[in-house]
């Protein structure tokens, strides 16, 4: 089964298709249909789960349209671009990057246009459409860019990612948070991208969703108070150094990987266990997980240590579902330089520090017939300068000369005399750095689609996780019959009122109609028949090993309700 | 308590804020901090029982970025539009209608631009800022413009509903529900309106989140199946009859309501009553609501009936929360005709219809020798005719003149016979109406909070309904003991692992910390005490009556599970 098939099925059950079909459809956009939507949110559901109930962390949501102001201090404007050439020829435009792996196999990511504008030349790659010649390569912006207000002055974008939502905000956060590190902010909602050519379905859209955490934590204290309830998870490791050597990947224990230095941290490790763990109760095996940690070249230049979460697909290879960084402090300094604002932290010392120093002190009994009115202005100004610079003054001049509002009072050693004076510091201020766990919710969703389709040869079914699947229970009517049917129906509006999803079906077969139920990954199907009407018991039928065992009529929901929220195993039934 | 006080407290305490405030804000966007966002959450999910679980509508995703000729065919590219006029001194710009209103006191919804203009000058209204002249009035769009891929020549726009990412792909839609109406389809999901000036805060965004269902039915049956179970409960009804008379509203039983033809459709006022239920649970109070029906003036010209429900609010007034309308067939009559995709539905006769027909038979012994090699197309063509006409042609011209391919073939009557044939018709296609209840999220939620805050002196209090709250639980140490504290913390932990929000706080005396529990509206409170570490039981302190109940430790979770789901009310626990 190739992941061709997976999406065929996908698009012709509901899951997913592209938009705007009928108007021709526009690369890049893909619409959620209805088993789709609910699988979405089954996922992002989830993630809350793990990230604000479980973790503490708690979610805002800002709009995703961003003034141009804070994506220049994010760094938005200027590079969130890609290399892009035109044929000179049809006037169509390419990623060169793309174009170049392409024609000549070879990876030339991070390289600047002068250089890849060479290497087409060179190699004489042609206009792949029409053979025509290439332009040279000029960095294409990805933000989409709108108009904010009727007077069409001030210009927006659609945001690139949800995380500079949470910056901006960040001293209400901190404020919330009553002041104290490490805590986190998380956003689940809609970024943009406008790629140049997207060609790769839904693993490259225009508009994508993202689940992003954003962990603010104190720069000299990166490691986690619940560190050890991981530390034996084994992760499977693809470091910068293997690659380099071309060596395959290793399977290392989270505390090891701290340990050996081969991930920068324990808060960075820790997040790369919450992600191995939410993959694998989505459905996604081991064999298919790996963790690469980024290329000194490809990581962004702020960032300490990277690491994407790959999925194995057939049909792109390894790609990248997760994004972990460690972002330091680029984006809160970044903002506060150019808004003005200090997004600054108050970290308290353990113990506070006493400091001794010297403070000159006038004595004002001078002071007062000397500089007369102005004598307390000239005290503060004396109090302003450090006490050392005017002593050494005292001792190589003989005097001091204080500026006030434009003129000079000369002091002389009488006028002044100098106390020691001891200082405690309770703490200072620091910019946090940030942990960054980037979910990309739409490849999430793909990939668990393409790890859950079976084919055994007898039946094609999606072995979805029993809390991931659209439609939890079918309830079947063994055949067309009116009390049948009367006590089916029943069953599948008492599991709606109940928040269960169920189908009510009654069309063809009973087998094309599990064959159906299997196929969008239905796990359980009650079938009502004609023991029903004598017993008051129907069967269960359970998705994967297509076992039945048959219950009171009257427990149909309490069982159903323990087997979905995995109180119960199916097998753990009374036959 | 104003509804200015609620919203400093919003803000105070993270509910709400105005985004991007570092770099000066932007009018008309919103951040949700992390109890609003919570709360937004959670009135989506119980939306989404409402409508996808227990109606079983389905839900869909559709990009909020949509290509122009989509929004062409909706009528948004030519219609979506404000009138706007310009200070010709000081350049800014406004809502020509809001001017005026709020000049004169005078509605002119609906007006042309060239008396809004005649209005502006004939009662010399003034640039309220500068005392200016304003200029004529023109149409402004209010979608945001942007443009889609890097050839920068398709225009896009963001949606300014969710609506139509459902008419777009009607064919799937029809095809997942197996070709039979009535069914639904909803989206939830931001849009875009790009406001001249917004100035009300949470009440006018320039992108907000829209939770819309679109229910397809068959124009000549909009009755609904379930129409009993609501025929009784009593509507707050604003007709548009009592606004003309200025009359007040009435209060009346949704069955009558039909039957006095007040409301056009059964199907229409089932959806008023569902929208009225989601709404006192939300806890928003009967007498703060009503059913304002639009006037035909202000009506959409394709509905037949539309409906505001619409809530009290101090500083505003009524304000619109919900629309909804039988949109009839527009929608998607545009969009068939614009993509040239048939968007009709294939409608089943209760009983096939048979009709009796005369058909013209050509006597083909006589046209091989006659017509040759052509005979078999004459054939063709003459029976594409109507029989009628020939007969007609024979009696009154003795002859019929049939055009195959731009030749002439005169027939006479011994050419052909005629025969009566009986024709089986089993259905029609029709293009489906469509009700829609149309939910803005934003106004609803600033009206939960707005109807929840409570301050009876004593206290100022959030009274959310139970499964509405952020925080479910607040778990207090009695003092800040090492013992105590423990236990708290374990207690929070547990539950947060069973996926029930819960916060810790010791920072303050107990007094302190229950009134920060209550302004956030928390509605229950665990206090781990001396007591506890006896007899290993805790009290659990009620936020509206503020009575506190001792149960056993071991029980915590299983109680407050119940309490929160609605299973147990507070007053029944054992004291």
């Amino acid at each position: 089964m190739t992941d061709t098939d997976v999406m065929n099925i996908a698009k012709k059950r509901g899951f997913l298709w592209s938009s705007f079909e009928i108007y021709s459809g526009v690369a890049g956009f893909f619409d959620y249909g209805p088993l789709g939507a609910i699988l979405k949110n089954n996922i992002i559901n989830k993630w809350r789960r793990y990230y604000v109930v479980r973790e503490g962390f708690y979610e805002i949501e800002s709009p995703t349209i961003m003034p141009g102001e804070a994506l220049k201090a994010s760094g938005h404007v200027d590079h969130f671009t890609d290399p892009m050439t035109e044929c000179k020829d049809c006037m169509e435009v390419y990623r060169a990057d793309h174009i170049i792996r392409d024609a000549i196999d070879k990876d030339v990511e991070g390289l600047e246009n002068q250089k890849l504008t060479e290497i087409i030349s060179k190699n004489k790659i042609p206009c792949p459409k029409c053979g025509g010649h290439l332009s040279h390569v000029w960095s294409y912006n990805l933000m989409f860019q709108t108009l904010i207000g009727a007077k069409g002055k001030k210009t927006g974008y659609m945001r690139p990612e949800t995380a500079q939502g949470i910056f901006i905000p960040f001293k209400r956060l901190l404020r919330f948070f009553r002041g104290k590190l490490p805590f986190g902010a998380v956003q689940v909602g809609k970024a943009y991208r406008n790629e140049i050519s997207p060609r790769q379905g839904v693993i490259r859209l225009r508009e994508f969703t993202q689940a992003e955490a954003e962990i603010f934590v104190n720069p000299s204290n990166k490691k986690h108070s619940r560190f050890s309830a991981v530390a034996d998870q084994t992760l499977t490791l693809f470091p910068a150094e293997n690659q380099v050597k071309e060596a395959g990947t290793v399977k290392v224990k989270a505390g090891d990987a701290v340990q050996n230095g081969i991930i920068s941290s324990e808060i960075l490790t820790y997040q790369l266990c919450l992600a191995e763990r939410f993959l694998s109760e989505l459905g996604i095996p081991d064999e298919a997980l790996r963790f690469r940690q980024h290329l000194p070249t490809e990581m962004a230049h702020y960032a300490i240590d990277c690491w994407d979460v790959e999925v194995k697909t057939d049909r792109f290879g390894w790609i990248e579902i997760i994004g972990i960084a460690d972002r330091t402090d680029f984006d809160l300094k970044s903002h506060s330089q150019y808004s003005n604002e200090d997004l600054r932290v108050f970290i308290e010392y353990d113990e506070p520090k006493t400091l001794k120093k010297v403070v000159a002190k006038p004595d004002m009994k001078k002071f007062g017939p000397m500089f007369k009115g102005n004598s307390p202005k000239v005290k503060y100004a004396l109090e302003e300068v450090d006490a050392g610079t005017v002593q050494k003054s005292f001792e190589d001049e003989g005097f001091f000369d204080v500026e006030v509002e434009g003129e000079v009072y000369k002091l002389t050693p009488d006028l002044v005399g100098f106390e020691e004076k001891t200082e405690t510091i309770r703490g200072e201020k620091i910019f946090p750095h940030v942990i960054e766990p980037s979910y990309g919710i739409d490849r999430i969703l793909y990939s668990v689609l393409l790890h859950a389709f079976r084919n055994d040869g007898e039946r094609a079914y999606l072995k979805l996780p029993v809390d991931m699947a659209p439609v939890s229970v079918s309830v079947f009517p063994l055949v067309n019959k009116e009390e049948l049917a009367e006590i089916a129906h029943e069953i599948r509006d008492n599991l709606r009122l109940k928040d269960i999803i169920s189908e009510y079906d009654a069309s063809g077969t009973i087998g094309r109609r599990y064959a159906r139920s299997d196929e969008i990954g239905v796990p359980f199907a009650v079938t009502v028949d004609h023991e029903t009407l004598e017993d008051k018991t129907v069967t269960i039928r359970n998705r994967d090993d297509l076992k039945q065992v048959r219950v009171p009529l009257k427990d149909v929901y309490n069982i159903l309700r323990s087997l979905l929220t995995g109180e119960k195993r199916f097998e753990d039934l009374d036959a």
